[in-house]
């Protein structure tokens, strides 16, 4: 990467102005370090009005394209942000490298093993580093369980839960927008589609491809009516009311780590319910859960010696104590972008690792592992839920991969010492 | 089974006197339709003690045996109701079948497929039914829950959860009581060894073997370190601080119906935390959780239109509106025994479904395949996480068994016309 300039512009192209791609275009045009070279969609419509987006934002017309061979071959673009939908992303970044370009990829499950050693193939052959822009490793929460885990506070972790749990029958019921990216995907397939939001906080816990890593998974899909039933009673005219869907209202997945942690993933998007990440940490000196906002420390929460009676206790002050530096330093300043704030935060990390010539804190290797558990965890469901091997990326060198250099972006360590007191 | 003859005594001879079996003895005293004719344990200590407390409370000396093969011979005893250690179940309650004595078995999980086989047969050639007292199918939450999906306050179901999560550290880490029935089964196994308060009710919520069944199973664990570290921290100089257990601290299994529902399970007791069975019901209309005690109901809940909005409510109001009749009745009438009332119902369960000569609301198959998934899953993490079959012990019936007689006890429908108003 590029030696350490900070604060010097970066010359972005944005591939993919949908339903994510928009609203992070706007969050780069809220900063005044990136520029937009270029914007490209495969509808005309939507790289006209992104066009004009940042023409009106910028007072320059950026270049517009329906071909991103087109926009990666940009000279004067150093960086490509792809936010195009779960099966292009790694097409479109391949590209992107083999042109020069550093990559930024919005997330989403990969559909073969092989388009996830592509990645990693063409990474390390064009020396272009990639980074998976997962906004949840930057949400305050997991950040500050992060800072939690690093400081000891649960102790030697062994199990994690996490799941995308999102309620989106109404969403994947459009039956006519065919600009959908998510429909196809329940209609044909059946597995983990969607592991990283709550997969990505979780390996930075366990330290996966920095002296730890995924070796095995198993998945099990329940019978699928949830989308099915939604559409019979809420659009029985439409075409979609007939479709049979594949994919199965819950998934679950359970991953084994090289040294010896599990962790369980629920895919459940087409039933009634709340939205949940599902987050559940256990070490040796506590637990953690979302769903009850609550935590168990054995040497801190208020606790009779019997063993019945344990009881929860509220997050809410080590949510408060152990909130991470990047976010104490968030709020001070004012939180910006989508998602509570995680999305802006996602982008820095990216620009200013760009800017200073640092290694991505969520790079190539992360983004294969994660994204190959679902195309894995479709196998395991095909196969009647047979133990699928999940391939080492870094060819071994997990084992003594060292932590990255110290800063603020950091997410296999916390390094309080970087950030003004 | 025997003609219906409510209120008559019930003539029993109780095996295993330890930890469980003391205070069920005292349950049992305390029901005037109950003769304790005889009791048994290895231990001759405990013998005498239960000796002793049957006579304080009837004024007659119960007969006292070292030899469960000599209580099951006693004439006078027309059920046998076992409460020893997990592993020997099974071989107590063939025995008293070859007898000819009705059997009520406590819980615990099967270490061979052929143990649970060998019940099924035994049952079957001799004619004598198995209760299998699994005390949470009567427990006020699960009954209500029970209650709620039979009235179709859910749906249909999709997905349940359930899980022993009991921080027994402290139990299992006392090393010097040799008479302990779960610690040698941490220091050997490695799997769901404790599947069935859990797993009882939620077999009722979905009909196994009554038109469903379990059909395969995977389990994974994670290491074991959580019993060694409490014992190097709290008792460094005893001979258990030095073994290896190989029970994994947390161990997750998935298992899936006939019917096209997932079941997951988790086995968590040698790491720090509450205690928590860790429900959860996912149907067509709604979801239940436990440890949050909360429920979003998609046509009560109060809830914006937008999937981002769904909120959780506190499942107290449901409770209340669904309680079980026979809770009703029960809280009228007060509660007695232990775990908060369900050990008196499960018992009366047994006893009445004996005076009425109905099939019990818990039978043999039942049993043979709760039990079963505890040796599945040791076979299952054993071999890297393989799915296995678990067997059909019903051998095809299952898809066209009834329902059991209407009653009061009744697990797999709820009369509400059985009740006095």
């Amino acid at each position: 990467m590029r030696r350490d300039d900070s604060g010097r512009n970066v010359c972005i192209g944005v591939v993919g102005l949908g339903f994510r791609g928009l609203p992070q275009l706007d969050v780069l045009l809220g900063m005044p370090d990136v520029e937009i070279a270029a914007v490209c969609d495969i509808y005309e419509d939507r790289v006209k009005m992104a066009q004009d987006h940042v023409e009106k934002a910028r007072g320059k017309r950026p270049m517009g394209t329906l071909d991103y061979r087109e926009l990666n071959a940009c000279r004067e673009i150093e960086a490509v942000v792809i936010m195009t939908g779960w099966t292009s992303h790694t097409a479109i970044a391949i590209d992107a490298m083999r042109k020069g370009k550093i990559v930024g990829m919005e997330v989403g499950g990969s559909a073969s093993l092989e388009e996830c050693w592509e990645l990693v193939r063409t990474s390390e052959t064009t020396g272009m580093p990639v980074m998976l822009l997962e906004n949840c490793c930057y949400n305050r929460e997991e950040m500050t369980l992060l800072n939690m885990i690093k400081k000891g506070v649960f102790g030697e972790i062994v199990h994690c839960q996490g799941g995308y749990q999102h309620d989106l029958r109404d969403e994947i019921g459009e039956g006519d927008k065919n600009r959908h990216y998510r429909q196809n995907q329940f209609l044909h397939r059946n597995g983990e589609l969607y592991p990283t939001h709550e997969l990505g906080p979780i390996a930075m816990y366990l330290n996966l491809n920095r002296g730890n890593r995924m070796v095995t998974l198993v998945s099990m899909a329940s019978k699928a009516i949830g989308q099915h039933a939604w559409l019979q009673r809420h659009r029985p005219d439409s075409d979609l009311a007939q479709a049979v869907f594949r994919q199965g209202d819950v998934v679950t997945t359970m991953i084994r780590c090289a040294n010896g942690e599990t962790i369980v993933l629920t895919h459940d998007c087409t039933l009634p319910r709340p939205y949940s990440r599902g987050g559940r940490i256990q070490g040796l000196k506590g637990i953690w859960q979302e769903d009850n906002r609550s935590i168990y420390l054995e040497d801190r929460t208020p606790s009779d010696p019997s063993y019945w009676t344990h009881r929860w206790e509220s997050d809410a002050p080590y949510m408060e104590e152990y909130l991470h530096p990047l976010w104490k330093e968030y709020v001070r300043d004012g939180l910006r972008g989508g998602h509570g704030g995680m999305d802006y935060l996602v982008l820095r990390a990216f620009l200013e690792s760009i800017q200073q010539g640092k290694e991505f804190p969520i790079d190539v290797y992360d983004a294969a592992s994660w994204m190959a558990i679902t195309c894995l965890s479709e196998q395991s469901i095909a196969m009647g839920s047979m133990p699928v091997a999940i391939p080492d990326f870094t060819c071994g060198r997990f084992c003594c991969r060292k932590k990255r250099e110290k800063d603020r972006y950091s997410l296999d360590d916390v390094y309080d010492d970087v950030f003004a007191q």
